[in-house]
């Protein structure tokens, strides 16, 4: 079989390397080119990026040399983009204008009105708004957002409950790792022994993508689709949209000093009268049961159970569980009642992979498998 | 002026640590007994206690020889207890009824019926359960006790907003330093890159200790009281109790790998009517021109603001903040509206001083101040 | 191939479980039993260990009863030891004389005269030792020890240059991870932002295992072997000996807050004069060129390279290098002249694997592959 | 009194936080300018600086507008340098020619033949040196330098055997704290579960800035002073110059996840034959006895005993020594013999305190006390 070739955009940062590892020996897709900003431009990558991870990079990508993020420079139709959300926005575009299936991690269209926030497992059927950006761009690309780490985290938690039983508000605060600033990120010295209570635009970002992830995708044809049929929905163009869900957000957002992984504890009220809500043990057999396309269609980086409940008192834990399912779940534990809202938990997962690379693989893992590619 | 001699039960624990530091050099108590469990018995304290703390044990402390925490044998009128949980409950009864007043951090008797669970500045009328207590033990002789670590701050941070605007709700997740755990407490393999979403027990004392502060004392004299007279309260005694505040809490309690202040997230709702809210203006003035009887009082130890609002965006930090006012006070800031409930912000403050022995001191100036010792 | 059934002693503590995992699908190896202390004794495995690792335990282990660690009770041939050092002098020699091949970890036996304190790419022929003791136990059982996890690391970074160049001097100072100490181990209160710059023996440890894994084993046969070839030994047992390697060793032992991985910095003197001292060269020559018999008969855990030199101006450090050779290299850096002995450089080495239970298990295979079990 | 006004260079990094706490109420001395670099020019220093310290700015100096590094610009008498190195060589020489005494923590002149390198209670009378300065600049103005933070401490440790034993080697490892790196320095995800065995450019100043201070000043004149009669050795200042002390020093220089305080492990050989090497308890009564011109003419700064030996098994440690002395000692402990050296020992000291910003006010106490500001 042929391997699709892949670019990264942002390649010398921490979610790049993310993406290095995470594609280096991938089924479908080749590392065809690496691309990052202009001081490293030219050099070998092995000499260019700060490595962070406790793996060798490869040596044939480490001699590799390093593009500008140009879209007449990088070739692949098929781009991974880790970039810096300052130049994120217009970049993308241009890759996609010049017929690159762009996979994004940066932030700077989640939220547009045409471009899909997805989770696989979550709403894959969003999709079909691609189609509007290939008619606007006039050509066969577009650019498909993975959401924030956080938010991942807290949708693919909620995804269950939402879709079995409705949800309507949701108090979320989050203890995060360093890994999610980026490299070189957080001062040591603002973070040991010390709990900083403020990361710049990241409650928002909880606030805003959760219920975007959660939406319904509206349109003629759409609507009528258990299973995304996406090439179908094309006609429906104009039609086509995404309604948030009407669920109220809230988000405490801090950083801790830990590594890897972002813990957030979750109170939440669902839709319906009160003698319609779901007891314990129907909210416990939700998280157990979750799965959705990525299991389905058996994507190589898809975790067997997308959602993890754990029995034990104090799970879950970053040391013990950030890594579980190869980094791509989402661990939950500690259900109980909440004498606030109806019931309150904790989960975790892992920002760099299911938070941020994983799942822009995933994404583009979902894309080659529905022949979107 | 003749110093009251106190004892410290517990002496050698880290919270018998801060009550050392903090009693070395007392304006109105000195302290003359050091108990602790048995295996400390007879030792020097110096060699008994595991120090902890970044100041040298004063001279004739570390050469004081230990007692067992025995009321026969330990003779101060006054005695703090940081007396471990299993044991408290007992012997500080056994305390009261041979006529000592105790000062009590431990948690066994917190929720009595006739035990005053007092923070100066917010509910120093509460003392007037005493009385009932003297009565019960036919002593002159009665428990004190401060709250929880997490719960004192919280209950610190709300009392301003619960008394000039009332609380309906409240939603917090805390993140507590190690210290709180004792010593020798969390394995460092437990929580070095880590966060353990679990503090056994913690929860309800948040969600109970609460209401109890924030909540009213019912009886005959004293509900005409403006300021505290509580010796006038004696003959009412079959009537006095405390009322709990109608306020529903819940709380999330983590433990993360900072040494001392517990950092809590904190949403909460106002009673009364949707256009009768408080603004965000009046809240902040309520969090500014908080003031109680400690202020008044001047006592040693009391915090000139008892509750510090911050203005700084990424404010309170631990690094920064706990120690302000003497560790004495909490410190909030980042107020800003909920889409969950109506307003959130962050609290923290310093857990070991504040947050125990710092409340168990001030709980004793103030009866000094009181005259009631 | 039917594989040997072993018993792993003191299973549910750190070492123990890190036992779990290499030894879970070991090609050679099946764990047959599992023994710990009283408390744990009737218990499943899986409820008895606070387990500690980022994987899962295998679920058959995680159902296994534990056993007491009586020889008794115990009856697999191969046994690793992970006892604590209280009971693991008599214990393992009880499981010696009933015939078990005792590899263990703990310390109370390495410097005995009949033990062999053995790393295979260092002194296999250390083995011979062990014929001293089935004579004396009257058994096929005999105890064989790896070294303290600082020690072990250290012997494998000088072998190179001892072998190559003969050593006189060393001076070290190690900055160890918090698993070094077991669970649970070091408080967190007594290691975030500090260093304790003293663990109990350790120091002693080091200085006298080192000069016992670089010495030469002495003997009428022996003395003139190549290869270990360990039967031919057995007439000549009354002559044989380890003859310590003659290096002064002196250590500084320090405990920082790392969760795995034991950096250490060394001093060197060489033997021989002035003139004859190994080039810079030469040295990293040694380092790189390194190899021993796991790397001849290929040991299931056996590195390729048992010692890695790394060229970067700042490695090697625990994030990036500890697990590399699946955490069973030493490795090696900064190579450069010193002002006081000939050279220095720094080494670390991940402690529970190639330091602990990696080394154990790794001796265990040697005996395999020696057909010695 | 009137003080003496003073200016900060650098005002608005870590060290030059430290000079404002420390100068904020200082007997002698008035902090009249704030200087830092073109961004925070014109701006008010409470906006300016990214405070690190659990102290509030005093009030006055956040409303302090910062002025440029440039002498002309800056009138203060006496100047604290705390510049970035690689603009602090030209600055300060061109302050020193405006006639302002230059207090530098900076390192380009420490070593500079003319610049006096000095620890009040170790070499005062270096001092002398400044009077060539003024020569050449034709100025009242000189620099006088303070050394590396890890270098002072050593140096302080070291002073009380070489002045009274000669010292021959000494060897050295750090474990540095991060503060030692400014702000904002050590990224967090460098350092969290890691340690960096490479500081750059600290191996050299170690071994080179100890030999510096334990050098002797050489002279017509002062050669035969026993104390420093500064003035009286204009007239030989031909003939003055620093000789070096004749002491081998190598050094491994560390980064360890601690906010403050450098443990140092010292291995240390003394001149002289194997029988006249001193004694354990000469050396710890050495250690005990050492006292300095500091201590004789009370500098408000100066610690009471500069080196303080701890006789704890597990002492010095950071979180429980380095703010002995109010940061201005060097604590030592585990004094032991060295298999290869003489003897071995730990010391640890305040990296920001006594280690910069307090040694560089502490050289200005002496300038002062000495009459010659």
């Amino acid at each position: 079989m042929n391997k699709i070739p892949v670019a990264i955009l942002g390649a010398t940062g921490l979610v790049g390397q993310r993406f290095i590892t995470l594609l280096a020996n991938h089924p479908w897709f080749e590392i065809a080119e690496l691309a990052a900003s202009d001081n490293s431009v030219g050099k070998k990558y092995g000499d260019a990026a700060k490595w962070q991870l406790p793996f060798e990079i490869p040596e044939q990508l480490a001699q590799m040399i390093v593009l500008p993020c140009d879209p007449a420079r990088v070739q692949a139709p098929l781009v991974f983009s880790a970039l810096p959300t300052d130049i994120a926005g217009e970049l993308e575009v241009a890759f996609a204008k010049r017929g690159a299936i762009v996979s994004s991690n940066a932030s700077p269209h989640r939220m547009d009105a045409d471009v899909p926030l997805v989770i696989p497992e979550v709403n894959p059927e969003h999709l079909a708004l691609a189609e509007i950006q290939k008619q606007k761009y006039a050509s066969n690309g577009y650019i498909i957002c993975n959401g924030n780490c956080t938010t991942i985290h807290l949708a693919l938690g909620l995804a269950p409950l939402h879709k079995r039983f409705g949800l309507k508000k949701v108090l979320v605060t989050s203890m995060q790792a360093l890994s999610g600033a980026g490299y070189p990120g957080v001062a040591s010295l603002d973070i040991i022994d010390n709990v900083v209570p403020y990361i710049g635009g990241e409650e928002e970002k909880v606030e805003e993508e959760t219920v975007k992830f959660l939406g319904r995708l509206k349109g003629n044809q759409t609507d009528k689709m258990n299973m995304p049929s996406l090439q179908s929905s094309v006609s429906a163009l104009e039609t086509i949209s995404v309604e948030y869900a009407d669920i109220r957000v809230s988000a405490h957002c801090n950083r801790v000093a830990t590594r890897d992984g972002h813990m957030e504890t979750v109170s939440v009220e669902f839709a319906g009268d009160a003698d319609a809500k779901p007891k314990y043990a129907d909210i416990v057999a939700a998280f157990d049961e979750f799965r959705g396309l990525p299991q389905e269609l058996a994507l190589p980086l898809a975790p067997n159970r997308p959602t993890v409940y754990r029995r034990e008192k104090d799970r879950p834990q970053l040391k013990l569980d950030r890594d579980a399912e190869k980094g791509m779940a989402t661990i939950i534990g500690r259900l109980r009642e909440c004498n606030v809202m109806d019931y309150k938990f904790v989960l975790l997962g892992h920002n760099t992979l299911r938070g941020a690379a994983g799942a822009t693989v995933l994404n583009a893992e979902l894309l080659y498998a529905q022949e979107m590619l």
